[in-house]
């Protein structure tokens, strides 16, 4: 017998589009495996039924929803409380519903830093390189500032849109720990050749490699990199991105994908909602199946 | 792996109170059986969340929903249309949400029918006696009248508050079916007696047999029955009542409690979803099973 009954518990994500997300497997599996009563499901709103969607949260009794894109700013007026982690990184992607009360967390930031510490890499005292200042990178730069790294370089392409955020979260960063972020143009390659010499954490947080970007890659030349670095793409579509490749042809031993992020970002919310711990090892199986 | 995933299409049953519903596994149930990508959940909204519930059907892209107490009147306004079994029975069941356009339609009418054409039962031609013009029956009073009854008699308490319901039933009944629906006076014993006395079906459709009424019939001298007759009581909780008990004593052939109905009015609101036959047998099993 199917084990959905009048006391299962809706959860879900709330975004445009999102019927192909991966999140709804994860979530649905780990709730099977450890015997909760939820569901998760894809609510694909359009921007004239955002509203609607959210007041559902309260009216159905959902113990909370992530938000993707483009409502992860959207959605922030709607919340009674807004956690730190949100504050500073300027959106909600995991919304919490404690009787009535809404509050909203992001959850990438630290999904980043636990998919690091997965694997045995702390972020303390570390030079770190962050690419990017959108929805993914934010969020990560902000709570990697919060692990004390030595230092914190953004880099973000001074004639992209995004130029005024990476300023922007440097400047947050900042007001914390002093002197702690700077910011370069992506454009300037000496400099970006320079950090890399140095740097310990390379993360691309941009959608570089993904999509219709993905015969492209932040840095071209192996030379750039070192074996003893971490060299991070957000990116998991394809599961081995260019980045990724001139990487390894530079013999660097810690070279990763987005893969780690999802699973850790996911299990952030999980907790939230059900106090349980994901079974990431068991869900990262599946997600490598179900591609 | 589990099987809901972004494409799993919502839909419920919103009602207060709800948690404790059979609905959900009816229908949860004959989706896995028929690999069909939906899941039904209960929705308990209090009244001042009802209008955002209701939203959230067009909102969430809800197939549709079920409605019961206390909002199978408060939902009407709502709706984009109204099916022709909604608008005699002044009451929705069970809406469908086709692209954002929403119908309503009352589905206990039909539920009744066919839980009678399951036992090779027709009502053309038969003398019909029902029972109570509340919520259950007024749409069964509605449904039976389209089978071409010889006559309907609805009996209903003189001194209760839903004789004028009873009247109304019949003054609409009539409007479409000349002469047909007569209404008496439930406390008439001698004229209840002698109705029964000609009666080829009759069903109660009031709560008596059920809950704090447990110990009630609306019959209690079997000599009133006849063999050959149906004898029908809309309750299943319990799956004997006191009126099934009385009937039994009578030695009359077709005896039945609720459970059809129950099934045969959430396999009308599957087929309205889904376009296919609920597996209304597995379905009674699991039902009988998990009581």
């Amino acid at each position: 017998m199917v084990n959905i009954d009048g006391h299962t518990i809706l959860t879900g994500v709330l975004a445009h589009p999102i019927r192909h997300s991966k999140s709804p497997l994860m979530h649905n599996n780990s709730f099977a495996k450890l015997h909760l009563n939820y569901v998760y499901l894809a609510f694909d709103a359009l921007k004239n039924q955002f509203s609607d969607a959210v007041r559902a949260i309260r009216a159905l009794d959902m113990r909370g929803i992530n938000v993707s894109m483009p409502y992860k700013q959207a959605i922030m007026p709607y919340m009674d409380h807004l956690d730190e982690t949100a504050k500073l990184a300027h959106a909600v992607n995991t919304v919490v519903n404690d009787h009535g009360v809404l509050t909203g967390y992001t959850t990438d930031g630290i999904g980043f830093v636990n998919s690091l510490l997965n694997r045995g890499i702390g972020i303390k005292g570390k030079n770190v390189i962050i690419v990017g200042a959108g929805g993914a990178a934010t969020p990560i730069s902000m709570q990697t500032a919060e692990e004390q790294p030595k230092q914190l370089l953004i880099f973000n392409r001074k004639n992209g849109h995004s130029f005024r955020n990476a300023e922007r979260n440097a400047k947050l960063i900042n007001k914390s720990h002093p002197g702690l972020a700077k910011v370069f143009d992506l454009n300037d390659r000496a400099k970006l050749k320079a950090a890399l010499h140095d740097c310990d954490i390379f993360c691309d947080a941009t959608s570089v490699g993904f999509g219709k970007l993905k015969d492209q890659s932040v840095v071209t030349d192996p030379s750039w990199f070192h074996p003893d670095m971490v060299v991070y793409d957000t990116v998991y579509a394809p599961l081995e991105t260019c980045l990724m490749d001139v990487a390894k042809k530079a013999h660097v031993k810690h070279v990763y994908n987005g893969l780690g992020m999802l699973l850790e970002q996911g299990a952030a919310s999980f907790k939230l909602w059900t106090g349980k711990r994901m079974p990431v090892d068991y869900i990262r199986k599946l997600l490598l199946k179900s591609k």
